[in-house]
């Protein structure tokens, strides 16, 4: 089973050094499983701007349109942020989604038992959380035309930004968050700010419509933004997936992602449509960035890019078996005691990267 | 003292039923203190919908625009939540704020000690807990055009809103930001997108050149909205004042509410801007909404509202002394353990609406 082409974008900060251990499991996969991947590995963020002065240069875009799937590190430092909007860093993941046509962001916020004292939260009210909020990745306000910043008659400056989407866009990420429900508890809930925005009101329509018409096995509600970030604080257990826009989806994917305490532990997917054999385009990136206040220090946790690598063999190959296996050996480690310095609790060991990377290879 | 105008707005749900707590508080400064208030009562939201035919009728705004201080309750319910976008109960505080001119919404999350219990984080993260949030709440994607849905010669539909900022609605409400924060920490956090969207580019600039030019003692820093999220759920007590957009402001704040586990108990005021004698236009209101489903049963807690009424003692008339006696009693009926259901903890006791106003009104 060759062929399985790999497109690695490491990107900056703790991208490369989270990736190193990445690589040792797909080694791993290689001896032991005879899985064979093709694998590339391309630039992106500063790493590319250094290199080519884009932080997404077309040669990254073609190997990526080329590759079976994508697994992408992080991108951005202080070292580019001074930078004119068009080399942000952040533009690599952005031109990545819009080109690769990936609109379905995938993020789940899991509490393994190990981590429960992780949290900022009281054990109680997140044991056990397992949410997955599906986000919209490639519309929105974040494409929305026109923006830009202009001077008036008056010498002042106005910015203008438009949030725009079609039926079509709702219901296609809205299916991808249905069919997630609907193999998950059966229930679903859709958020907007339908009550101030013309674009929640289409949004929320939509969803209902699509629910009706094709999943009417799923119990779908609706909640306001802002009742939905108060809600995932008070009562996190309350939801199943969550399906929001671009931007509600940006803050409460990261709003989800803080409750587990565990952002060195989560994993995401961003997946396009499928085309006429039923694969998928799709990227996998942990949810943490670049970290670069630890970058080089061999600390990071490498689990969140591991659990993206298991993610990507589940979604894009199918290989669910050895999705799980990795899974569970990062659950072994952390019930052995072992954890990185994100994630310490009373009676555990500090160990490094490597180290961490060493306890997994050792579990599978 | 004659002479100090206010409008009060009941509105639905709960609103009726707490502020009939706060008349109370305002008669017995009235016997007590020999504060003498103009009272004036008005229409909105549901209520002024039946009784009108809209939200927010004309004669509500007049009477607002005549007063020195407007009170409000809170609005909406499921009676009226299929009506069509210009009957929605909402429109009831969007117009008022928009004709008002009120750019500033202020909102508080304060965790007062008797109540730490209350929230879904741990004591230790949220003890003493006292942030602000100011929101920029005329402006942004709430009003900017266009904005509509429209029906694309494909057949298919296509929502459209517009965030609009010009750099004197950004400088306005950030000076608000920069005065609260020169009086309490000298901290202050701007929120934005700018690494995605050109608003949050000029917001950041725009911040930034108020912050340099007029406020050189504070120590402004800026922050992505959705790392503030994060953050606010993971330390919040890193805050002291913070300063965001309609949108953003309206999730954070509302995260930044249910932090403290006591919705019930937050108060907020929305500011315009000061006219030729230094006095500004102003709405007082609880953050919690309508509650249509504990409606009319006596159990709401009232403190929110009698709070909102201290914030307008103290911000429109200066009345600092009564002001502080009014939390005061709160804070000591807490600390007596009585308890509406909303709060309630182990060892405490619960009581309704009305039990709660008799006990502020004794400590008074
Ligand atoms: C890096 C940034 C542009 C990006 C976003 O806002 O989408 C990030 O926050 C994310 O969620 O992937
Ligand atoms: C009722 C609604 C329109 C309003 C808003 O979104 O501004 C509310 O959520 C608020 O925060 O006051």
């Amino acid at each position: 089973t060759a062929n399985k082409r790999l497109l690695v974008l490491p990107g900056d900060g703790i991208g490369p050094e989270v990736m190193r251990e990445v690589r040792r499991v797909i080694e791993w996969m290689d001896r032991r499983r005879h899985v064979t991947f093709s694998m590339e590995e391309g630039l992106v963020g500063g790493a590319a701007l250094e290199a080519t002065d884009s932080p997404c240069p077309d040669a990254t875009v073609e190997s990526a349109l080329a590759a079976d799937a994508v697994l992408f590190g992080s991108v951005g430092g202080p070292k580019w942020d001074s930078l004119p909007f068009e080399k942000r860093p952040e533009l690599g993941i952005l031109r990545l989604r819009k080109e690769l046509g990936l609109f379905a962001n995938l993020r789940p916020a899991v509490v393994l038992d190990p981590l429960v004292d992780a949290s900022s939260l009281k054990p109680d009210v997140v044991r056990g959380l397992d949410l997955m909020i599906v986000r919209e990745s490639t519309g929105g306000i974040y494409f929305g035309e026109p923006r830009g910043i202009e001077t008036l008659p008056n010498g002042k400056r106005r910015g203008v930004d438009t949030e725009v989407y079609t039926e079509e866009e709702i219901a296609r990420v809205a299916r991808v968050a249905f069919d997630l429900a609907k193999k998950r508890s059966g229930r679903l809930t859709s958020v907007e700010k339908a009550n101030v925005m013309q674009t929640g009101r289409l949004w929320r329509a939509v969803v209902s419509e699509i629910g009706k018409a094709e999943f009417p096995e799923v119990e779908l509600s609706h909640m306001y933004a802002d009742n939905c970030a108060m809600q995932l604080c008070a009562r996190p257990k309350q939801f199943d997936v969550v399906l929001a826009g671009n931007l509600f989806g940006d803050l409460l994917s990261d709003l989800a992602a803080a409750l587990t305490g565990s952002l060195g532990m989560l994993p995401s997917a961003t997946l396009g449509a499928p085309d006429a054999s039923g694969r998928r385009r799709a990227l996998y990136e942990p949810i943490h960035g670049s970290a670069p206040d630890i970058a080089g220090k061999g600390i990071a946790n490498p689990c969140a890019q591991m659990l993206s690598f298991a993610m990507l063999l589940r979604l894009s190959f199918g290989m669910e078996e050895e999705a799980a296996m990795i899974e569970q050996a990062v659950e072994k480690v952390l019930a052995g005691g072992l954890r990185t310095a994100d994630v310490m609790g009373p009676g555990t060991a500090r160990v490094g990267t490597s180290v961490m990377g060493d306890a997994v290879l050792r579990e599978l």
